[in-house]
């Protein structure tokens, strides 16, 4: 595998040479004072990206199924009933993490490609008079459909019926790529990873807890510890870590959050938006469509196209891997084979995009698909112009 | 922090140069074929550093914490009653861990300084007729006290009574770097971390289960998810994972028992008693005791000292890292401020070995202990020019 | 800058995260045994990528530049002739560098964009019956045209009048990315640097010394220390070197070397020739001419691209480097404004030369040129997609 | 070889965690405006650690030797007449040079162990009328030796006749560990290598040059074209390079001098002081001699330690790197067998010289030497205590 193409899975995401450097750190001791200097401002970095300043921030050693793990059980006792729409594999996975810890899931199927039904939701939380529904869980952005969801919607649907059920939400994909507002939308939990957003390696589960569910901690049954966020939060309050912690990750965050507040996140927002709309617009001119149903629907941080019936889109990314190097997203659960999927968030510029559209439109010539060579890319090109900054463009 | 000084703290240990390399990976396909290659040569080389044909090995992106958890909830229900040993904070921690997913502890409180009591154990097992000790859990090196126990003891102790209780073992420090006979020892779970003996960052929990440990999994009631050893088992068998999995340190822990297995296990091990030799001939010559009661105790990977009454411990710890940049291990639990820690594991040598014992000395020193400069240094010069391979002596 | 692009310079090139990794070494002692271990490897496979049994090679910390006064001061001396043709800035400049040392240069101007006029060359040799000329430099690729002259024929000329001069020859942008045949030629000197077909950082300059050129090294008289093959070969012989070598560098030629066998330099060679092939057909797309005037001397490493009448090609390469942080060649000397140039030799694949050319496709549409968007990078999928490997498509 | 063990050789010497990283850098533009930002601090570091305002900095990419000849050949002219002692094997293959280059020097031979002889050097100079001399060579620190010479007294025996002659100092093993005021001392060539004080690999030469010596570049007659350093200060002013830079070390030459000035000249110059006190007071404890005849002349940055009549002093390094791991640096010259040397200069800690300390100790008694183990830690750590600073002590 030739190590210098970019990759275009939706995560991990190509690691900057700085965030590389982050993470390579010498051992330290975590019990000194030196790692207070990178935990705190971790931890502080994190709650900026993610528009909050009520809620804490809890950083563990795993991936983001881990921060699912740690979500539902530092907030909820086992026969709870927790509501959630599936209409992806990370979706459906998350419910299925819920049942085995012994939740009773209420679920809304829903088509993969559309997003949560919030006015179905707020049906069942209107007819939900007892408040048997301990916990909303929202999947913001859909990693296997390419579908972003509204969690402001989601919030409404809760505020109708003045729902006291906690809203958590797995914000994996979406986190620090495209805008998240915890305190706005009123998210009790937010959960994500290191290796999207933040452009880091994976290791690292974040999870984010409002002070609402920080309250629901004590009474919370599930067993945890490894997980515990009341362990943390002790340690974290003594400059430590209740077990050893990823010193080179912790660091990594902490210049990553650093690199995005540097560059603003609506910059950070706006350079995903267009490079996503330059995928799009290559997938409008190879004839194809987005798995996701609408505009609004659609995901800046990863686009799955649909390709043509009959046709095995996993051939796409075997043969880009094979011939040409390059790592797309295969197609999950429902969707594989109709779907292949060019991951687009994290570090990733215009230019790395153009090459990413140029391989699958080789991939996709090869395997005797009808499209034109060039095409996509001309279409992601305009956008990319266009979207070439202004001012850069008079200081020539 | 001068980042060129040597830790000396009972893990995360030193990392070598070419694990620090094959950890720093660019982001790979992990479900590539490549990632396969990275896998399962790791997952072989644990198996040979444990000594099991027989067992399964299981690798979770999460500390050693998270691999007692793992052995747990594996392997047993919620009521389950377990016996263990309390000689240590990290035994201690294990059954609070075990105590808060609802199982009954039965512990046996041995003073701090002596290993697992395996005669008891022996009486109580034995007192068990009706098999209601579901496991046996021992912590085969308490890294706060310096204490190595005797695993084939416990393992004497279950076959006395021809008790049918399972057999955990935490080895997170000594795996890699004290002998481990998985297989011999019948031991059932064995758990341990990348950060220790395995010479990497902290981020992987390593679990190996035998047949009868992994059949147990079947009926085991604990909730799990994230470390359900069963959708590791399906994703191996495929060549993927059930998450994000920590493609870098994976690779890390592939050379790293690469590294382990060149240089041979029984000269690893060598190196660790000869290092630890030199060490607590050191200590003698101060003066000084350790904490472990008696030799046949003492661990080879970490060594804690005691001071004299009435004089803080902790002083040297903190003394060592504001004024000479190294980082030694304090005192933990009942013996915080009665004993400081040099741990000697993972990748060290005689030469980074003699630096720290140096600077021991003249903590010591400058905080007004009666230790003579020089003193422990040449005690364990004695023992390392003794141990210097007499071959290469005679090749000069 | 995002560090993330690649470079389209024409070196340095890109390097491949395995020579990072090579180069980036700890101190150790180059008195040591474990130098060389790395200093004769790196020879040795120099050798085989020079295509010599014959030659001797010499390796300085210096760049190209230094190489060239290398292979002049240590075969000549003050007022010695020297045939040269001057046919770009490379070329210009090792001229220069002769005048400089005192010798005299007969120097046959040829147009920018034509190669070394061997026909004129055997006229002279053939007119110099009285072997005045001492040598015959010649500059194998012209980086500043993207000009690859016949080394062949400059032997033949010399050749054809049993001229005795040495044939030194300027490799630094060819070898290892394009067939070079030192014995076959019959070279004298060879010189090439790390940074171009090593794909290594600048640092080192690579002078290889055939038999007769290391013969000559006793009567030259031109004054030369720090460049003096006689100390070079009398350390390498004791395993030395005459200074403080750069470690990191001469491993990282060893790894180099040894990857560049591992593929095959025939492949190596194909893959250079089948990328190149890809942007000529990209320039035919867009209207645009080579300044190489003829097919048989397009360079294989280097396109040099003229732009319309008028335009300042100049502001390609400062709008690359502003707008979409990529870099490409600027037009130097007499070409300077006139042409932009497209590096694509070392380690690069063609996806990422893809990138680069939908990049120059946005440059010259956004300064107003008249280039369709896709158009370049049709043409140039076209041929990456013949290229891709027919047995590794078989596989799929 | 263990990569951990720090190296005790002269340089290159033990590079920071911080440097390794500037200097691995990923390929860019060195025609960009990026360069610029690397180029011109770096230069202005050196300034600064040069203590001169009025001279101007080139940087080669070289090695020391390299410098030298830059020094000589902007300078001088064949037939020139230059003043050197010969006191060591530095100074002797400085002397070699210049005669190899044409020059005639008049070579004043020095007891090896002791300094230049400013008061011989004032008799010459005085004796000189006619003003023959037309520069002096001074080796500041004789790395072979271990002695370092006053350039103030040379600067003294030159102005007492006032004598024109350019004064030359090879600054080597002493810039940037041990103070150096170029325009106090009116020093016109100063020059060093990245691979010393700077911490850095090797591959840089630094040299910088008066106003006088910049001036005497038009009339130096000897042949350079890589050396020149007009090209030099043509292409700094256009914030270019003359050739192809090394852009890693010239970064990590900008992030060195900033570290560096970080810590404070000073500073750094007290720490060499007080770690090769601690050496010193080692050999003293070991019963040994230094090969520096008195105080003031040893070497802050290297102890050359003569071994006892009839032993071959040259079994103790590869006695160390064998059986250690542990590269100390052999006699060279003269005192080849006669003395061992421990380099303790560049990022060096008490801690890590401790170990060096400890090793040759081991070494010593494995070779039958009468040295009692743990005498000369035990001397050093006296003094390394007593160095610890005492701000920080109170701190505590």
């Amino acid at each position: 595998m030739n190590q210098q193409n970019p990759v275009f899975i939706p995560g991990p995401t190509n690691v900057p040479e700085s965030l590389r450097k982050a993470v390579d750190m010498p051992t330290m001791d975590h019990r000194s004072a030196a790692f207070s200097d990178i935990l705190h401002p971790a931890l502080q970095g994190v709650k900026q990206v993610l528009k909050t300043r009520e809620a804490e921030m809890f950083l563990f050693p795993a991936s983001g199924t881990g921060g699912w793990e740690a979500a539902i059980t530092n907030t909820l006792s086992p026969g709870d009933k927790v509501l959630a729409a599936r209409n992806g594999v990370f979706s459906h996975r998350w419910i299925d993490l819920c049942q085995r810890h012994g939740l009773e899931v209420e679920i809304v199927d829903t088509p993969w490609g559309t997003g949560i039904p919030a006015a179905r939701f707020a049906e069942i939380l209107a007819a939900d008079g007892s408040h048997g529904i301990k916990a909303v869980l929202a999947t913001h952005n859909e990693t296997a459909t390419g579908v972003c969801s509204s969690i402001a919607a989601v919030r409404e649907a809760l505020d109708a019926s003045r729902h006291p059920a906690l809203l958590l939400v797995d914000g994996v994909s979406s986190i620090g790529s495209i805008d998240f507002r915890m305190d706005e939308w009123g998210v009790d939990v937010a959960v994500t990873g290191s290796q999207k957003g933040f452009m880091l390696p994976s290791g690292l589960a974040i999870a984010a807890f409002s002070p609402r569910a920080r309250a629901a901690v004590e009474s919370a049954k599930l067993p945890r510890t490894f997980f515990d966020i009341r362990d943390m939060a002790e340690s974290y309050a003594g400059n430590g870590y209740p077990y050893t912690p990823s010193v080179g990750l912790l660091n990594g965050l902490k210049c990553a959050t650093e690199m995005l507040l540097a560059e603003g996140l609506d910059n950070v927002f706006a350079r995903h938006r267009r490079i996503a709309d330059g995928v799009r617009a290559a997938v409008g001119a190879w004839g194809l469509e987005l798995c996701a149903k609408s505009p609004d629907l659609y995901s800046d941080t990863v686009s799955a196209i649909c390709t043509p019936e009959g046709f095995d889109a996993g051939r796409i990314v075997s043969h880009a891997a094979t011939v040409y190097d390059v790592a797309f997203g295969a197609g999950l659960g429902e969707v594989a084979g109709k779907v292949f999927r060019i991951g687009h968030l994290g570090s990733l510029s215009d230019v790395m995009a153009l090459s990413g559209i140029a391989t699958a439109e080789m991939c996709m010539a090869d395997l005797g698909l009808d499209v034109r060579l060039g095409s996509g890319v001309a279409a992601a090109q305009d956008v990319y112009r266009a979207g070439a900054d202004p001012q850069r463009m008079a200081a020539q």
